[in-house]
């Protein structure tokens, strides 16, 4: 393809995407397809001669098109939001279009200076003190494994650079809610930890970590010997937005030399809003804190912000420093390399930055605003409605319901629920996903899109109560 | 920013990246900034109100140009290519412009797809057996440090669902050459191997390890009371593109029962071509194998590929199954969170389908073919050119040379080649990076631009002679 044609297939492709994006509400929310449909219809082999770039067009709307789920739907309410915000899309078109490549400062120094500039204004956006230093990564997951190996080579003075894990004579534990993500089981096991050291600490009737659960788990593990080394705390856990006490639970882990992480990446993007920051109260006495702009932010995935209060730290677990990577600038400059796991970077920055710039502080907390308000008259719709209830509390934008008409309990109950969601989810009209919360499934309905407005939920809602009280 | 006003900008976006790429080669290659400079001119706090996308762009003209090291300049030949071919930069931006998010199937049956689609091209192109499954990885840092950790977890049956890496009586050993990528190095460490367990194995004179070195190594450990447990071999080295011997290696490797990663992070891309297969022979008999497409086959960054051999032992080490992500399409077709760290996943089988659909098989091959001719014809003038020396075999397109003029020698001759390397640096006409091969600092000329041509090449070999040569 030559530069005349990118140029014209560019501009093709930016009113495909506006075309997209102004037609997305009369799509089907959630993909209509079945498993293996779309890998039926492209050829096995790779094309031997080039391709003009309409017939990708051609079966980005005959062939991928049924297999999209739309996750900027104005009724995606499922998971988590997504957001891509116009200014965002442009900022990383723009990444793409550069070609850039951080794997030290020289090799992209506006690369380096823009993450920068963008995780610092992040970090005032959010109430953080001048103590924490961000940089960008992949997702969470990444994340909250970056935070699990600092603790481990902090419990273990470093650890790696001589015999490992396995040298260490006693076991370190790790201490997580029944609430936490999978991604910190995930990274926990990862790191090597193993199951057999991962405690898992119980909640509260409002789904938060118990402290003075968690102080007992640390005791008896102090007690057996065993070396306390972590607890990942949550603000807004994944299934309900569920508050961990942050301050409670850092008064302990300060107590036992504990490597504290605070899991925000949803929630994490409220705390634009001052009146939401009683949410992770404490948070500055935690080491490592991870938050998504890629979720109700708006910024185009990926783009996940991982703030640490000793970056030498964190250089020390991850840092190379090979030959050819080596240049006059070390030293003066972040290289950034060392600060995750991968050597090369996207130029990631762009998006958060355009984002910003785009929407401004005070456009991005309107629009946060908006969607808690929706949040809370949803949840008082269902509350007063007989029979529906609102199974946790709903301190953001995401709302837990439940249809328990009489008669239905246990086995029964959850059969019912899955079965209303999956009709609603199957109807297209909206997209909605279930959970387990206490043992039993529940729904949730996470309202945030980017151009979602009261009727969506309205509407939504409308076709939940169809949905299941028509089955009974 | 409205839908209408993303298309207003988006196109302006478009031509600004075509007009980039259509005047690149006039500009510097390197950035011209010193450290902190572009962070200076940028203001410290966000913006409280929205700003209009033209005020990006004209910071990204005023502000971070400077900034800029262009890896897509056609005398760019510093570290290795990382092309952004036009059709996989349209392939981005559609993902970028979708939001779409692969948590899970039904979350995106196209992303899904059309992963297992590209990945299954690819495999064919390099010529893999069926035998192995693909997916796409954000870098070879990650696919590596997968790798490692499912050698681990083979070599301990599993030891993260157990007491972890700690509970395991025998300390595991991990394989590497001294030409191994740093990215080795640190996923041995971040698995929790430890520094002492790593084997750092001799290489020949052509830079490749030496299988009976390895085997030595792995015999000592196993009579010291050790388990091997992993070797990674590279076929085409950072420093040099050299070619670990990969069928002797996993010779040795069966009879110890390792676990065989292959870096071809690199030069996995020439495996399109047949008459470069004998570069990692016996790669069937690896266990796992990391090739990027966004290095020199024009993919846009990141878009690394993991192949396996034994999918079910990758997502056994992997896969996290909560409520809030289980679906009805559950094993009918693959979640691709349970292959890789992140949960999220974009959608990045988008760019690497457009390059491959928009050169064809035959357009890759013919570029590549080209860039090794460069490279052979590179390395024949240095050859016959006084005092000039090329210092390692180059049987791909990356030449290493050396100007060692009469009486240099030792560290003298180390600063003569660091500061003839950073005279043509500055000077913006070319990019080269140095780097140590056999204790000696010599200059990597990496040839592979997507618009580079021979008198790219002779102009920049013309630079060198002079700033080496008159230095004397």
């Amino acid at each position: 393809m030559t530069n005349d044609e990118f140029r014209t297939y560019g501009h093709a492709l930016i009113d495909w995407i506006a075309d997209y994006h102004a037609g997305i509400a009369a799509r089907p929310v959630r993909a209509t397809t079945e498993p293996g449909a779309i890998k039926g219809q492209l050829p096995t082999e790779p094309p031997s001669d080039a391709e003009p770039f309409s017939a990708v067009m051609r079966d980005l709307d005959a062939v991928l098109q049924p297999g999209l789920t739309h996750w900027q739907h104005p009724r995606f309410f499922g998971y988590f939001p997504s957001n891509d915000a116009p200014a965002s899309i442009l900022g990383d078109m723009l990444a793409a279009g550069l070609g850039q490549l951080g794997l030290n400062w020289q090799s992209s120094p506006a690369l380096t200076e823009l993450e920068e500039v963008s995780c610092e204004w992040v970090r005032q956006m959010v109430g953080l003190s001048p103590a924490w230093s961000g940089v960008i990564q992949d997702t969470a997951s990444t994340a909250t494994l970056l935070a699990l190996l600092c603790a481990r080579e902090r419990a273990t003075n470093f650890s790696l650079g001589r015999g490992g894990l396995q040298a260490e004579p006693k076991p370190l534990t790790v201490y997580v809610s029944s609430q936490s993500h999978s991604s910190v089981e995930k990274a926990a096991l990862l790191a090597g930890f193993g199951r057999d050291n991962l405690r898992v600490v119980p909640v509260d009737e409002s789904f938060a970590m118990r402290p003075d659960a968690l102080e007992s788990l640390v005791r008896e593990d102090v007690a057996a010997g065993k070396v306390p080394c972590a607890v990942v705390a949550t603000t807004g856990t994944t299934a309900s937005t569920a508050l961990d006490p942050v301050k409670a639970v850092c008064a302990v882990a300060s107590r036992y030399n504990l490597w504290v992480h605070v899991d925000a990446a949803m929630a994490g993007s409220a705390m634009i809003l001052p009146e939401c920051r009683w949410m992770w109260d404490g948070v500055e006495g935690a080491d490592s804190l991870v938050l998504n702009p890629h979720k109700w932010l708006g910024a185009v995935f990926d783009c996940s912000l991982y703030y640490v209060r000793d970056p030498q730290h964190l250089i020390r677990v991850m840092s190379t420093s090979p030959s050819y990577l080596r240049t006059a600038a070390d030293g003066k400059a972040p290289n950034y390399r060392d600060w995750g796991i991968a050597l090369g970077r996207r130029f990631r920055a762009l998006k958060l930055w355009c984002l910003i710039r785009g929407e401004g502080v005070s456009g991005l907390q309107t629009r946060l605003r908006r969607d808690m308000g929706y949040a809370r008259r949803f949840a008082d719709e269902v509350a007063q409605t007989p029979n529906w209830k609102v199974v946790a509390p709903a301190p953001l934008q995401t709302v837990c319901v439940r249809h328990e008409p009489p008669g239905l309990e246990g086995d029964t109950l959850d059969a019912h629920t899955r079965a209303w969601c999956e009709r609603v989810n199957a109807s297209g009209l909206a997209y909605l996903t279930p959970a387990v919360l206490g043992g039993r499934w529940m729904v949730r309905v996470s309202i945030a899109g980017l151009t979602t407005q009261w009727d969506d939920v309205a509407t939504t809602w409308g076709a939940m109560r169809r949905a299941a009280e028509a089955a009974i």
